[in-house]
């Protein structure tokens, strides 16, 4: 593996791609892709539709993710698993032979944002030459479905995670809070402050779904159509921003 | 103007353009534009070098930007001169008879991300349908460039402004500051404290320049590279992200 190329694909939607995602997938010697069964169906079914939509034709190398260790603690969960993963990479391109040019994976949103594709790529050793590939993000994938701006006029915007909103509640002074990797509503602290709340799932694809409102209100009809979701399609990506009204 | 699509184009490499943005802007019935002079002219450059490398073909209407009221509070002076480029558009549109299809604008980046055009098309009456597309942001590209990520392990990142930095100086217990739309180099408030930096100008494009390390070393470099720059295009587009070494 002398190149790893990690393509943002955006949020699942053909639509999302760049053409310099497109170009880099039609380049590629070959595709690391994780197994069928180790993505929720919706997810796998994405991808391959992503790889036909922009025709490309190199060989897929197939790797199986694994387990977190749950009695470890979270930073260093994390960190073991990142190192498996790098193994597996290794060993899923080195049974495929020698790729025919750039090895590439595909990462949901963007290289950089709550993605761990760049750290187990740096794990690999020997080290590949790795190049990112912007991709469209959770973030303005819910800001175009709603036709909102993410900030205030010259404001600031957080950007954090539904762990820190449990853990650290609303951060301190700020007027803009997007929330990403949410499993768990953290939106419910924080009724009774006058916030508004824009949240999307399925961003960009046909089932796309909205709702927007004063939190207050918005926040119980979101948790049901979460679990509505969730209960039809086994999973949900969703994201969310928050704010105090302008 | 029945219909109007803000078409997130990204930083101006043609290679940044998603295949909806690509699409929108081959089915539009009319391109509105700054008129050449109005933006500087290697911005215009790459516009047009966009609208050809994607086949566009739709009529362009050319408005002038006005020119914001110095004497007025920042908040006042930034509304009258977002009421008064709607007025443009409109007049543009008008005078280019009844558009055979959606007006599409072109926005830099992503239209969610310190982009006025949301808030501009919003004061246009009568009001038309609004489409937002999303584009790869400053922020990607330039995580992208340096293939790093945007943010620690979980961790927060706050995206905040120049004029925010210098006024407040270091948000309260940010651990990752992603700043835009700074002319001052206001990282320069921000010696002493252990800060690494990533920086990027001209990001995506064949002149893209980075430099990266530990602010206290790296900060006076950039001010001289920016300055360069500055003196070589008679304009600069750049962003940094600001963070604690892991």
């Amino acid at each position: 593996m002398d190149e790893l190329w990690l393509v943002g694909v955006g949020m699942g939607a053909l639509a999302h791609l760049t053409l310099e995602g497109r170009r880099a997938l039609r380049e590629a010697g070959l595709i690391l892709l994780p197994h069928k069964g180790a993505e929720k169906g919706r997810l796998a079914e994405l991808r391959r539709e992503i790889l036909i939509g922009c025709g490309a034709t190199a060989p897929v190398a197939e790797f199986d993710m694994p387990e977190r260790d749950p009695a470890l603690p979270y930073l260093e969960r994390v960190a073991r698993w990142h190192d498996e993963i790098a193994a597996r990479w290794q060993r899923a391109v080195d049974a495929s032979g020698a790729p025919n040019g750039p090895v590439a994976l595909m990462v949901w949103g963007d290289p950089s944002l709550y993605d761990s594709t760049l750290r187990i790529a740096r794990r690999l050793d020997p080290a590949p030459s790795l190049r990112a590939i912007p991709g469209i993000t959770a973030l303005q994938a819910l800001t175009a479905a709603h036709a909102i701006p993410l900030n205030e006029v010259n404001g600031p915007v957080t950007i954090t995670t539904g762990r820190q909103l449990r853990d650290h509640g609303w951060p301190d002074g700020a007027r803009r809070v997007a929330v990403m990797l949410d499993g768990a509503c953290s939106f419910d602290r924080l009724y009774g402050r006058g916030l508004e709340i824009w949240w999307g799932a399925n961003l960009g694809l046909p089932e796309e779904t909205l709702d927007a409102g004063p939190l207050d209100a918005a926040g119980p009809r979101i948790v049901a159509l979460r679990e509505a979701l969730r209960g039809e399609q086994g999973w949900i990506m969703d994201t969310y921003l928050l704010g105090f009204p302008d």
